[in-house]
Order: structure tokens, then sequence, then C-alpha cells
């Protein structure tokens, strides 16, 4: 079985500003726990994140529709994340969050319409980097581990192209520079020696 | 075909304060538009509240699974609601939200382990009457919103019967005062005259 499709992976490799650091694979996979539950985490925010864009946006049929059915399929990936950490003896807690998402918020522009264009570019790249993690786990990870994570790759890579559309349908002007814009600070997020571990983490710092 | 278990709505009744009065079904029939909205508005608000239950509840496994699965199913009820005021050609827009809720929230206790038992009642609450209502509506609407209304029942009273065995699961005592104690709040907001037509709102004022 083809774990990844290329294409798909070419497709987020070609809007990702770079790969994710061999250094952080590395690291991932000593800790497998801090990983599945960092992971249990994030698709529950990816749903919260969802549910707010819709409560601020009732005008929008495209994000109302949009959001709705992404946060249905964060909340089913939690389940399966948290039946898989379980069953590994794992107890889900919370933990303190990796700097990631906290770099890309704090450049979104405060004033409307440029906030809700930034949320959503953000939103693309947490969702593409989010695949393309998975999709460098897979090769490396046990067999029902690696079946996992290609599960998700196919809804991940759906979700990275519907909020990069709706950013671009919300938004009067191109929005190429502030995709590359939040590219750079993206880059800097995974490539900068990092002192957590978790699952949008940078390069681990020895 | 039988729109309303008759079993199920007994269960219902028992655990309500009181039925919908007449006065506001005949109401709701009149007012049609704001109903769909504000049951759109509401169907949000059900998964925003859970979701916002698993993210405080990280330690509480019954929690997590059931707020999850109840959260997907009030965002695939939002979709159908939504769909089918568009069709009717009604524009979907937030409005100033009844008192309801705002009742029944203000008597939670604030420390824990009130908070989290209170909440979880109070969710059994609007489950329970948003079922209620849901039966008292179907026979009198269109085919088409009385086979709507009667397919969200079954979900809607598992909802409640979800909440209220989370509520006795997360309390060393028995919470049968509680229950009482909101009870009587819940009586009060749907017998006394209000002023604003909502989904959960009192008798209508003339």
């Amino acid at each position: 079985m083809e774990l990844v499709n290329q294409q798909d992976l070419d497709v987020l490799l070609g809007f990702l500003p770079c790969a994710t650091p061999q250094a952080w694979i590395d690291e991932a996979l000593k800790q497998e726990e801090i990983m599945l539950l960092n992971h249990c985490y994030l698709e529950q925010c990816a749903a919260r994140s969802a549910l707010n864009l819709m409560l601020r946006c009732p005008d929008k049929s495209d994000v109302l529709i949009k959001m709705s059915k992404l946060a249905r399929e964060e909340l089913r990936h939690f389940e399966k994340v948290y039946q898989l950490l379980t069953k590994r003896g794992y107890k889900y807690r919370m933990m303190k969050p990796s700097r990631y998402a906290g770099l890309l918020n704090t450049e979104v522009r405060k004033l409307e319409p440029g906030n809700l264009v930034d949320t959503l570019i953000v939103g693309a790249y947490i969702e593409a980097r989010s695949c393309e993690r998975f999709a460098s786990l897979a090769p490396h990870v046990d067999d029902e581990l690696s079946a996992f994570f290609s599960s998700l790759l196919k809804s991940e890579a759906r979700h990275f192209r519907d909020y990069l559309t709706l950013a671009q349908n919300n938004c009067k002007e191109p929005i190429d520079e502030r995709v590359a814009f939040f590219g750079e600070i993206e880059r800097k997020a995974i490539e900068l020696p990092d002192e957590v571990f978790r699952f949008h983490s940078g390069i681990p710092k020895l």
C-alpha cells in the first residue's frame, strides 16, 4: 500500500516553506506519548477554531458549511487518536502548547477584513503542516500508527485547501503576499531550535 | 408514521417541570423564520458548549467521548437546519439570544466540583426542552418540517440522558436536589411572560 499520495505531498510541499527537518522526525519517534497526547489536544483545538469562525461569520455560507464539516472531521479524528493512545496505555492530559500557533496568530491583523483573511491563511498553514508531519512520520512508525496517520492525510489535505480557498474567496485582492508573509513565520517556527517538543515544534534543542 | 415516540416523550415530561404552553406553540407557528434562524444558532451553541466541556475535562474519558459525539451530531443538525432555512428563502443571521440559557447559567456554582455538575444539569435541561419543543411542534407544521423535527428527537433525547448521566457520574452525592433547583428556574423561564420570541422563550407577551 502506498502510504502517501506523492501528488498530494507535492502540493503541500509547494505551499509550505520547508519540509519537516529530519531532527524533528528522529525526536518524534522517541517521544510517541507526547506526540499522541499533543495530537489529541490539537484535534480539539482545530474543531474549536472552526466553530469560532462559524460563530463570527453568520453571513458567509461558504465558511459556515465548510467549517462545520471540518469541525466534525476533527472531532472524529480526536475520538480515534484518543482511543489509540488509551489502547497504548497512555493517559490523556493537557500540556503546555508549542510556540507554533502563537507565532502565527500574533501576526494576524486585528481589523477586518484583514483579520478574517489572515486567520484563514493561518488555518491553512496549520492544516498543511499537520498533513506533512503525518506523511513524514508514516513510513517510520509501527503498522497501526502508520495506517492511522495515512488515514488522516486525505482529510487534512482537503482542510488545507478549504482554508486557502475561503481566504481567497473572502478577500478582494490576491492573497499571495499574505500567504508568503505567513510562510516566512512558519519557516522560522519549524526550522529554528525549540526547547519544547510538540507536534508542531521546531528543531529539538539538545 | 408516529411522529413522536410517546414513551420518549413521557420520560422528557417526567424530567421537565412543565410542558410547553400552548401560547408559545401558537406564536412559533406564526414565526417560522425566527424559530428556524434561532434553532440554527442554537445548534452551533450546543456544539460549542460540548467542546468547552471537553477542553476543561481532559481527565474524564466519559465527558470527552460523549461530548465529542454530541458536538458532531449538533453540527450535523446545524447543517441540516441551515440547508432547510436557505431552501425556504430565509437568510441566516444572528439575533439577540433569549433569556433562557442566561437564567439557568447564572445559577451555576462558580467553584468545583459544583460548577461541572451544575453545567451538566443545565445541559440536560436545554437538551430536554429542545426535544420537547420539537415534539410539540411536529404535529402542527408542514410535512418537511415535521419530518425534520421528528428526525432530531431521537438524538436530542439521547443528549439529555447523556448530560444527566455525566452529571451523576461526576458527583459523589445524589444530584436530585440540584436537578429540582434548576427545574424551578427552568419552569419560570418557560412559564413567565417573555418579551422576545425565541426557540426557548417563555409565554409570548402580547
